[in-house]
């Protein structure tokens, strides 16, 4: 991409006028520099379609620390639950966790891509509900970490209408929306959706995540990201407000960088077509990776794997014959620890046996991620998961 | 200061290298990059003299983060009960309140420069066990935030061994290290005060914060920090990078920074000149206007203030006449928020009341930081804390 660009050095400029002072170095505003916030705003109304504020715009170090400040919010006691995916990205369990919720575990559906099944969803809600847990909100991940499924619209109409009938509010990591590898599916935000079903800022409660250490930016060192709040009576965005102001404001670079992806060249713009070719080089080296693999595991015997559509992640199914199921037994561990241990010994390569996920089947999840952008991590690890 | 300097150059190639992949957008480590944590515990040895460890490093957010960490920690319930400073800086009570502790207060006493006796921490102690709560852990701000006083190192000792002795955690808000603007008094860490009493890694659990936001440095925007964390057992450590591992790592511009502050340039580096000059400008124009707002303030009837030792601040005190007391209590208004208005509108200086703080007389903090460090934020903001 052309660093020197006419646009990229008038926006370095646009970016600094900004600032109060032009303070890099000073605390911002708490939700985040106003004028970077309005800059994310347009850049959401662009995508959606339709109106968002810089007001609802709440500027982090990364998508965890927001994570954390609505389960901060949202959770009272024990019997308070949030209903999260399984298998799921473990900073949803590790965050209930630490703030002393519970967990309720809604299953995706590997025989349907990993699919989010609504009957599921109204079952775990009622079973909960029927040991006395006030379920809170629901957890989507979209496109899926560590399934890598996206969501089709019909879809995510019905969790949307699931929320509204339940009562939730709808958490929506969407921080691979610009991680889609398939012609057939398509990043539509949960917000754009809830709109043009009708519904407006008084009907659902909505956040959503994202963060500049994914998409084909992948900066996760530079901790930026944000979530969109929509939805909340003006008391409960005052206490929202009130927590982020705790921790002062985020990393001022991660909320410049996270104001860009929102905001990436435009057609005119003299670094357009170099940002493009960077833009569409990464996207489909990682889509032609994704394929690659997804082919590479249907192809081995006592492997299936759905389809690569979207985010950083393949999830294939390991069928393990009896025999090594049997001395896992014997060596008195766990059939995907003693896989991951023998794959480590015989290869060199590091997977982490999911034991915990209790997803009812043997899967590997492939990072894709570790290959893509420039060894952003140094090894690629794959995560075996589940019991049988 | 010489920016292209050699050794400022040859500092940034070392960075890098430390850096696995020389990739400051990756994640790191959870706990930060390791040579960088080996580098600021070098410099902790370096002003100590004693020992420190690169793996008892976590680096940070800023010091909020690592605060809310060790409180996430400690604290289990309300029965869990953490000592902290009155006048405080709220980060404390925020994050107590946030994590569903018991905020312990103890007073520090104006009348002998806000000093902090440890008779005081002695009854609060006992009191608060008298109600039924679990007393974990002691916060200590030194140099003090918002009452400027520099603790005496006898005083301490006395400290190191009241938490010794009353099996408490030694929170120490050790941010304005740097801060200190009278002959007489020098910083030292509580690690080196416990080690210099002979109190090793297994006597004593203690906890140093350090930012980047404040000393001669001022980067607050940058978000950059560590804890060093001693005399916890394996299974407490493991516990403590569980936590920092949910949110993956801090952000690598804040790491490197944090690393430079506890590195500054030596004695022969060739930007060490140009450094010292820079650096002792900033901390002496700051002593120089907290000696000139010292002296202002005790020239001004009805207020009297300690000596400005040291942080970022002055806390005046305000003998408001009965007249102005009346005038409040007919308005119906506490006296601070009264006097906080009625200065607003005669001379536009933005005053925060501080009826909350409950330290039985009122006062102004001044904060000199706003001051200081080029315009890090756009107004000065006095506070004036208290109820008579």
């Amino acid at each position: 991409m052309l660093y020197n660009s006419s646009d990229a050095i008038e926006r370095a400029w646009q970016i600094l006028e900004k600032i109060p002072g032009r303070a890099t170095g000073a605390y911002s505003h708490s939700q985040g520099v106003k004028g970077l916030r309005d800059e994310i705003a347009a850049g959401i109304a662009a995508r959606d379609g339709f109106h968002a504020s810089g007001d609802n715009i709440f500027l982090t170090d990364g998508a965890s620390p927001a994570v954390h400040m609505m389960m901060q919010l949202l959770i009272r006691s024990e019997k308070d639950g949030i209903l999260c995916p399984l298998p799921q990205y473990p900073l949803y369990s590790a965050s209930i966790a630490l703030h002393g919720g519970s967990f309720v575990p809604y299953f995706l559906d590997e025989e349907i891509g990993w699919g989010l099944e609504v009957d599921e969803l109204k079952k775990q809600v009622d079973e909960a509900r029927s040991k006395g847990i006030t379920v809170r909100a629901l957890v989507v991940i979209n496109p899926g970490n560590p399934t890598g499924q996206v969501l089709a619209e019909e879809n995510q109409k019905k969790i949307v209408e699931f929320c509204k009938n339940e009562g939730l509010v709808l958490l929506a990591d969407e921080v691979y929306q610009e991680n889609i590898y398939v012609e057939d599916k398509q990043f539509h935000s949960f917000k754009k959706i809830a709109r043009s079903m009708g519904y407006t800022d008084d009907d659902l409660p909505l956040v959503s995540f994202q963060s500049v250490s994914k998409g084909y930016y992948g900066e996760c060192g530079k901790r930026g990201g944000y979530m969109e709040v929509t939805g909340f009576n003006a008391d409960v965005r005052e206490q929202i407000y009130k927590v982020a102001s705790v921790n002062l404001c985020s990393n001022i670079s991660g909320q410049i960088l996270s104001s860009l992806i929102m905001n990436p060249p435009k057609v005119g713009d003299e670094s357009y077509e170099s940002f493009m070719v960077e833009r569409d080089g990464i996207i489909s080296s990682l889509a032609r990776r994704a394929k690659a693999l997804e082919e590479a595991f249907n192809s081995l015997e006592g492997i299936t794997c759905n389809k690569a559509e979207g985010a950083m992640y393949l999830f294939p199914r390991l069928h393990l014959p009896q025999k090594a199921i049997g001395a896992a037994q014997a060596a008195g561990a766990a059939p995907d620890a003693y896989y991951a241990l023998r794959l480590l010994q015989a290869t060199g390569i590091v997977v982490v046996p999911g034991s915990g996920f209790c997803i009812g089947s043997w899967n590997i999840s492939l990072q894709m991620h570790d290959l893509a952008s420039g060894g952003q991590n140094p090894c690629n690890h794959i995560q075996i998961q589940g019991i049988p």
